[in-house]
C-alpha cells in the first residue's frame, strides 16, 4: 500500500498543489492482521492527540477509542502504515493520507478537526512534539523575489474559475470577511469588509492608494467606485492581474485603477494610503522590515495604512501540511513579529482588531459552497485535489475557531501625524 | 552660580520629588561676560535642538535665534553654566534648571515644549545624542518589591490633597481620560473613560474583578456602583489605599470593593476580569512576563482583561529628568515589549487602541487646573516643586502631541475563549 502511494505520488495531477498523490477509490483492502501492536499504536495515537472524543476504526472494522464522551467522529484507517505515519508526524501526514483516501472521516469534517485541535492544544505530549518539530524544522523562509513568484504561482495561478466556484461572487475576496451581523451572506460580508477597511483608512475622494497584493483586485475597484480613490495595486500572480484588469475595464474604471504585475518591493511613487490585505502571511519573517522600508518610502507625511493578516498569539510555524501542499512559504506572524514593519520608521499603531471569529465564519461560507461544487472540482482536477482543499478549508475553520490562528487588522500612520479621527465611533455609524 | 545651585540642592525641600534644588527668586545676576564663546554655544545649542522657532535670551539680554520663522517662545538663560549643562544633556538638565528658575520661558510653556519636541525629532544631531545616551545609561530597571514601594511612595504618597487640586473632582483619575467628544469636562471624560473600559471588558453584575494598581480607587468604585461588580484592587501606595477605603465606606460600597495594600505580584484568587490602568509604566521591562504569570494564575477560562498604559512607537528610555525627579523606575513600553505579558500563556490580543491625543487633552485640563492653583501649590511645597510639576505636565502634553509618547489600551482574553462580542459596535452605542 505504502509503495502504491509512493508510486502514485505526483503522477496523476498536472497542476500544483497536490493532495500528496492520487485518490484511489479502488484501494485494495489492507492484508495486515490487526494485532495487539496496532491496537496499542491506535491508543497511543489517541493519547498523543489528547484523547479527543473520536474513535479510530481499523481496517478490520474494529473500533478503538480512549474517550468516554459521545463521539464527534469516526476516523477510518485504511492500513497499518497510516498509523505509523500519523504517529511520526500527524500534522504533516494527516493531510496527504486524507487526500488520497487512506483516512476517511465519518461525521462532520470541520467539527472533527475542531475537536482534535482543541484536544491537542491541551495535550502535553502533542505540545512537546510540536515544539521539537518547530526547533528541528524551523528555517526562516527566504522569500526572495523569484521564490515568492513560485510560491504565489503555486497557490493563486491554479485557475480563476476554481476560486469562482466557492468565493463570493461579487468581489472574489480570498481574505477574511467582516460580518457586522453574523447572518449576512458572504457577498454582503465581503462588501462590509471592504467598507470597514475604507473607513479605517479614512478614505476620501482623490486619495492616492497603493495596495500590496491585490488578489483579483476587488478592493481596488471598490475603493475607486465607492470612494473616488485612485488606486495602484501590485500583485505577482499573472492570472489574478489579468482577471482584475478585465473586471476594471468592464466596470469603466480603467482611469482610476491600475494593476501592476510586480512585487511589493518594487512599489514606486507617493501615496496617501497604503493597504495590504492577506499578503503579510506570504511575505516571510525576514521581510517585515523591508515592507516597512517600502511603506516609509511611499507614504506621505499624513498618510494612513492598514495591514490585514492572519496571525498567531505566539510564534509557531504554519501547519506543516498546509505549508507543503497549499501555501508554500506561508507564515502567520505574531503581533510582536509584525512590529518589525513599524518600529524602524516610527510608524504609530493606532488600532489593532482581532477578527478570528469572522474568519471562521467566512471559511464556513466558503466550505459550504466548495462542498456544493465538490463534484465539479473533482472533475476539473481530481479527487485527491478536491479532498486536499476541503481539508484545508475545514482545517482553517478549526484553527480559527479554536484560537490557534488569529486575524489581525492593524491601522497605522506616521508617528507625527495628528490628523486623526477623534474616536473610532465613526466606524460603526450606519452608512 | 553653579556652586550656589549645588549647595542648595536638596536642602530646602523635605519631601520628594524635588525640582533639583530650591527656586531662588533672588538669584544674583550672572557676572560672566557674554563673549563670542557663549554666542557660539547658544547657536550650537539651537542647532542641536534642530533650530526650532525659539530664541535664547542671554543674561545680558542679548537675543539669539537660528530660525527665521516667527518665534513661539523666548528662553531666558540666567547664566553661562546653564548653556554648558544644556549642551551636555538637555533632556536631563533642562528640568532642574527650569525648576530653580535659572531658565525662564517667555511664552506658553506647553507650546514651547511642543515646538522643541517636534524640532528635536527631526534633528540628526539630537537623535545621535539620544541614541548614545540610551546606550550609555540603559540599565533594565529592577523593580523588586522593596524598590517598587520606594518608587511609588516617591510619586503617589506626596499628599492626596495635592492631586485633588488639579485632577478631576469626582474619581481622582490620574490616567488618560476618554473624550467621546473633545469638549467634555475632565470629570465627564474620566467617567466616559471608566465606562469605556467597562464596556471593553464586557463587565456585568456579579463579575469578580481584580485590579492591579488602583490609584485612589475610582475605577473600582465605578465598577461596583454602576455595573454591580465585585472588585478587589491592589496598590502599594498607603495614602492612596487609605483614601480609597474612606471613599468606598462613604459610598456604602464596603461589601463590593476591597482595597488591598500589596504588590500586584501577590494577587491571589480567581477572577472574571483583570484590569490594570496606568501601572505597566511602573512595572519595569523585566517584569512583564511576571505580570503575565499573575494574570494566568488568576484569570478564569472565559476571563477578560485590559491593560492601559503609556507606551512608545519604538524603544526609548523615559525622559531622563522625569525618570529622575518625577517617576523613578518608569518606562513606557512598546507594543512589542508588551507582548511579553501575553505570549507565554497564549493570551489573545483582541483590541489595541492608541489614545495619545486623548492624553494630550487630559493633560491640558490638568495643567490648566494646576496653573490656577499654582500659588497654593507653591505655598504648600515650594516654588521649585511647583515649577517642576508644571514642567512635567506641560512636557507630557508636548510628548503626547508630538507623538513621542503613546497611550495604549489593550483588551485580551484567553486564546481559547470564544465567548466574545461579535463586533466592537456596542462600545459606541449611547447608554
Amino acid at each position: 500500500m505504502a509503495k502504491d502511494f509512493q508510486k502514485n505520488k505526483g503522477t496523476s495531477l498536472n497542476i500544483p498543489p497536490r493532495g500528496g498523490g492520487a485518490y484511489t477509490a479502488e484501494l485494495a483492502p489492507s492484508r495486515a492482521r490487526v494485532s495487539s501492536l496496532y491496537r496499542w499504536l491506535a491508543r497511543k495515537l489517541l493519547d498523543l492527540l489528547g484523547n479527543p472524543p473520536i474513535s479510530l476504526v481499523l481496517w478490520n472494522a474494529e473500533e478503538i477509542t480512549t474517550s468516554d464522551q459521545s463521539l464527534v467522529a469516526r476516523v477510518h484507517i485504511h492500513d497499518n502504515e497510516v498509523l505509523h505515519q500519523l504517529l511520526i508526524n500527524p500534522a504533516l501526514h494527516f493531510g496527504d493520507l486524507y487526500s488520497v483516501g487512506r483516512i476517511k472521516i465519518e461525521g462532520d469534517l470541520a467539527e472533527f478537526l475542531k475537536t482534535v485541535y482543541s484536544a491537542i492544544a491541551r495535550s502535553p505530549k502533542y505540545i512537546k512534539l510540536k515544539i521539537a518539530q518547530t526547533r528541528l524544522f524551523y528555517r526562516p523562509s527566504q522569500n526572495r523575489l523569484l521564490n515568492s513568484r513560485e510560491n504565489i504561482h503555486h497557490h493563486y495561478d491554479i485557475g480563476n474559475d476554481f476560486y469562482e466556484l466557492w468565493l463570493d461572487r461579487e468581489a472574489l475576496q480570498y481574505t477574511c470577511a467582516y460580518f457586522p451581523s453574523p447572518d449576512l451572506t458572504i457577498e454582503e460580508a465581503q462588501r462590509a469588509k471592504m467598507d470597514y477597511i475604507c473607513r479605517k483608512l479614512g478614505l476620501k475622494p482623490g486619495d492616492r492608494v497603493v495596495e500590496a497584493g491585490c488578489g483579483w483586485g476587488g478592493l481596488a475597484r471598490h475603493m475607486a467606485k465607492q470612494y473616488g480613490a485612485k488606486v495602484r495595486s501590485y500583485n505577482i500572480s499573472r492570472q489574478q492581474i489579468l482577471y482584475a484588469r478585465e473586471k476594471a475595464k468592464a466596470d469603466g474604471l480603467e482611469g482610476s485603477v491600475d494593476y501592476v504585475e510586480d512585487d511589493y518591493r518594487n512599489i514606486e511613487g507617493k501615496y496617501d494610503v497604503f493597504v495590504t490585505i492577506g499578503m503579510l502571511e506570504h511575505v516571510g519573517r525576514d521581510n517585515y522590515r523591508v515592507l516597512g522600508d517600502v511603506i516609509h518610502r511611499t507614504l506621505t507625511s499624513k498618510g494612513r495604512g492598514l495591514i490585514h493578516s492572519i496571525g498567531r498569539n505566539k510564534p509557531e510555524l504554519m501547519n506543516a501540511w498546509i505549508e507543503k501542499r497549499i501555501f508554500p512559504g506561508a507564515y502567520p506572524p505574531t503581533l510582536r513579529e509584525m512590529m518589525d514593519v513599524f518600529e524602524d520608521h516610527e510608524f504609530s499603531v493606532l488600532d489593532v482588531e482581532n477578527l478570528r471569529m469572522h474568519y471562521a465564519k467566512t471559511l464556513g461560507h466558503w466550505l459550504e459552497r466548495f462542498n456544493r461544487n465538490a463534484d465539479l472540482i473533482e472533475q476539473k482536477f481530481d479527487r485527491a485535489f478536491m479532498r486536499a482543499w476541503r481539508l484545508y478549508l475545514a482545517g482553517s475553520i478549526a484553527a480559527f475557531t479554536t484560537g490557534s490562528l488569529q486575524l489581525f487588522q492593524i491601522s497605522f500612520t506616521r508617528g507625527t501625524n495628528n490628523n486623526l479621527p477623534w474616536t473610532r465611533a465613526h466606524l460603526y455609524e450606519s452608512l
